[in-house]
């Protein structure tokens, strides 16, 4: 039997992950991998942390080499080379080398796509001055280390993933840092009034933070560039980080005929499989069915990109027999300096946007133990559809344990589970670990509470803006963050004074988290009263120079 | 209509949370809790804690008094009270004053019984030794602390959760400290291999282990305890903590007629119904039907307790609208020092018992990014059902990350999750947070590749034993760490020595973690070996001090 020949484009993440599977399919197989960079499988997710230094030996950046593949996977590496033409039908990659610019052609029984995204640079006026920068690869990285270092401010356009890490290492090196955001908040693919939080950090740390503001344009000041905001603002710095996103690099596989979808990434099935014969794409480039919300989606992501190029390798070898790739959930979080954020699943905008039903509640509760040192407060927000119950989406913000209720909620989401299911997950206990209820628990009582009857809420202050309003704290908690027309009726009096609220309209309790203000809402509601507890706080009403 | 009476018996975990509960539903129930102590719904799970002073506040503990729950939840709260007989068809609760001794008769029209387990204290010769303690509430807590101030050294009978975590509030208060077990491990909820990175730390801590010794009596030695153990050893101390196991307080139960399982805990229904009508139990004292394993298990845990307290109170206002308990599947935790390991359901020893078929597999992976500082490995052992694949039980032990693991699984456990389910899991990554491969995706992948034949393998080194082992380590790390009788072949120069090894007989391969030998094996098999992975790997072959 001839060997089976697998060309791959892209050694990075998901065209690496399907070079290994291939070779623990098959021995004979014969495996090559096409790079346009020098670098194959380096750690892209650890670039900033190179930058800030809190990775301090670069060479833990790069997981493998040509050379240690070509060892350990015995594979055929060839980087500094680009691909620039498919041809489906006769299966024939060309070849181009980046050094001398000489063309070749290489064929395939099966080939996979794996090229990457790359960071948009938008045709603005001044965008080629030459510290402008943006951020894919080690070289990428090198060069803007090199840069900040002669530099005493930054200023980083885009706060989304990327440009928090970023903001977050380069004070981290003690420079000045602006962060701006066309959108009105920072990580927007989290509901506005999760990353409040993250904003305030920011800010308390020192970056200077414009949101809702685009850029105009560049200029150059002396060699230095300027940002000119389209509030009319000129950011003067000595460098210019572009994180406004990626594009996928879906030109070779659009000029071979393959379909795309509606933002230019690669259309593939469960299998990975593209609409041309033979040709998969995984990682970034591509988007997948989606498991959430129906239609396709595109992630760019690590981890499902490695799955996706394990599923690729499967069905080249396995056919249908493979598992099929069940689609991202887009699980994702960030660290900004001590507060964490993140989300599994759906949120509000895209739930909105796919005009999909959904319910929503958020609370509060702590890492572990309330009672046990080092305890730190983690908001909660969980998404489900009223039809089932079925949860939709979660994000979290906080400090500790932030990442543990994420990836809970991503396996109950995964699992198609329920809010019913969440009142009864038992977890790990022991008081450096959690309460004996964990946030996620509350977030299943409240949402089957709101189901039932048995709580009714709205979400902020602002919903019970000139209506009676309870507020059902001690009153020094009352007095220290005051909530502006509120009654102070603190619970343990709440029976005793009933006479004091008026039974013929709606009123709305409060508390600092949410849970004080639901017992009130039961006491009221059990008493005749239209009782509505207000589910974020006053603990949402702390400052918020962030906003 | 007449007021609902409900009379609760024991005011801590599940009876606290089914008066809360009681109260959300009826603001006209008549609510009594009878609580033989003075506390009532304190911090138990943070006894050991303040005993070792890492919670400095012994008034962090006291959760509740019965004034805030008269307070708060309108309760009538009767402590210093002890329940002596119920009455099912008169519905009425026998009381007895611990003071004087006075009776008295309460009626109720639904009784829910929580009074708990007490820690076992075994009818040994000098068990009654006045310096042999038990810890189960807040005066036994005062006690042991009170006492341990005045001694250097402490001996800790009995190493499940609280004797593990009383060793090492201990060590950090300066004691010398032995720490008796009649098993020949720590923590037997787990499986013995997987506890041997707990016994380690001990003794690297400076505990002073016996396993697999148990206690024939004491003795006192001028005026200072003797414990005799059954090797003939004979530990002379300052003070012997108790903490072998806990016993139900069913007796109550048992004189009323109400039917008991076969270790004298009350049985209930998933409504927490006992065999009497309108009587519920919850809690310690109870043992609900076994989600994982079929039948009744008896699992002692806060959780669960508080979730048991809630169904009760459910049903007795919502009948069978009320949502059923699911049954614990006993996720559980300890931290020993910088150590620290848990399960969620069910153990190979659980397994085996109940006579059901199994598969396993352990793997190891970085709690982190391993490129990023401070990631730890994370051992994590899977059992799963050879028939379709649904996960039954995980164990984990590591540092860092720990928590999360165990969690994650209990959640799948929860949803009926398989194998393949753990290959798709997304979760949260960046670098200080996970790897784009989590451990527990990785447990998935090796899993899933036992079932489909692309993994061949052995637990660990021991079933190897005298049979051809191909060490497949880079030469540093095979001399640092060697394996005996096994051959170094490096992973890069295994496809050009394949004329070394015979191919007549089995071969096994062996790395450090387990991940190695697996790529070598499927180079052996590919190439016509019938070779076999080493799960373990050599890094249980680190010293075993603690064996």
């Amino acid at each position: 039997m001839k060997a089976i020949r697998i060309v791959i484009i892209g050694g990075v993440a998901g065209g690496a992950s399907a070079a290994a599977r291939a070779r623990r399919h098959s021995e004979s197989a014969r495996i090559t991998v096409i790079e346009r960079g020098p670098d194959v499988s380096f750690a892209n997710c650890g670039l900033p942390y190179h930058i800030g230094g809190e990775i301090e030996d670069r060479g833990e950046l790069a997981l493998q080499t040509p050379e240690s593949l070509r060892q350990l996977l015995n594979l055929e590496v060839i980087t500094l080379t680009e691909a620039i033409a498919i041809d489906p039908q006769a299966r024939q990659v060309t070849l181009r080398s980046v050094a001398d610019g000489s063309e070749s052609v290489i064929g395939y029984d099966e080939l996979i796509l794996s090229p990457g995204a790359s960071p948009l640079r938008p045709p603005l006026p001044g965008i080629d001055h030459d510290k402008i920068l943006t951020l894919r690869n080690l070289q990428d990285m090198d060069r803007i280390k090199a840069e900040v270092e002669k530099v005493d401010s930054v200023a980083v356009i885009g706060a989304g993933f990327i440009g928090l890490e970023m903001a977050e290492q380069l004070i981290r090196l003690g420079k000045k840092v602006s962060l701006v955001e066309l959108l009105p908040q920072v990580l927007p693919q989290l509901d506005a009034e999760v990353v409040r939080p993250l904003q305030r950090e920011l800010v308390a740390q020192g970056v200077e933070l414009f949101l809702g503001d685009g850029i105009d344009g560049f200029e150059d000041r002396n060699g230095r560039p300027a940002a000119l905001l389209k509030s009319g603002r000129v950011l003067e710095t000595g460098l210019v980080l572009l994180s406004i996103g990626v594009r996928p690099e879906s030109t070779l596989g659009r000029e071979a005929g393959i379909e795309l979808g509606p933002r230019g990434h690669i259309r593939v099935d469960a299998y990975q499989r593209t609409s041309a014969p033979h040709v998969y794409a995984v990682g970034d480039v591509c988007e997948s069915p989606d498991p959430l919300l129906g239609g396709h989606v595109a992630i760019a992501l690590g981890g499902p990109a490695n799955r996706q190029g394990r599923t690729a390798a499967d069905h080249i070898f396995l056919g249908e027999r493979a598992l099929p790739f069940r689609g991202s959930i887009g699980t994702s979080i960030v660290r900004v300096f001590g507060k964490t954020a993140g989300i599994a699943g759906a949120s509000e905008r895209r739930l909105q946007t796919a005009g999909l039903p959904y319910r929503t509640v958020t609370v509060n509760g702590p890492s572990h133990a309330s009672y046990f040192p080092g305890a730190e407060t983690i908001t909660l927000k969980l998404l489900w559809s009223p039809e089932d119950g079925r949860v939709l989406g979660a994000q979290a913000v906080g400090g500790e344990g932030v990442d543990k209720r994420l990836d809970v909620m991503a396996t109950a989401i995964h699992g198609r589970m329920t809010i019913d299911d969440l009142v009864h997950l038992e977890f790990a206990y022991a008081p450096p670990f959690n309460s004996a209820k964990d946030v996620i628990n509350t977030a299943g009582f409240a949402a089957t509470n709101l189901r039932d009857g048995l709580l009714v809420a709205v979400d902020s202050l602002a919903d019970a803006e000139g209506q009676p309003i309870i507020d059902v704290r001690p009153p020094a908690s009352a007095a220290a963050l005051p909530v502006p027309g509120a009654v102070n009726i603190p619970l343990p009096a709440l029976r005793s004074r009933l006479e004091e609220i008026d039974k013929s309209r709606p009123v709305f309790t409060v508390c600092q988290m949410g849970k004080t203000s639901y017992f009130a809402a039961r006491i009221l509601a059990n008493h005749g009263y239209d009782a509505r507890s207000i589910l974020g706080g006053a603990h949402h009403q702390a400052p918020r120079e962030g906003d």
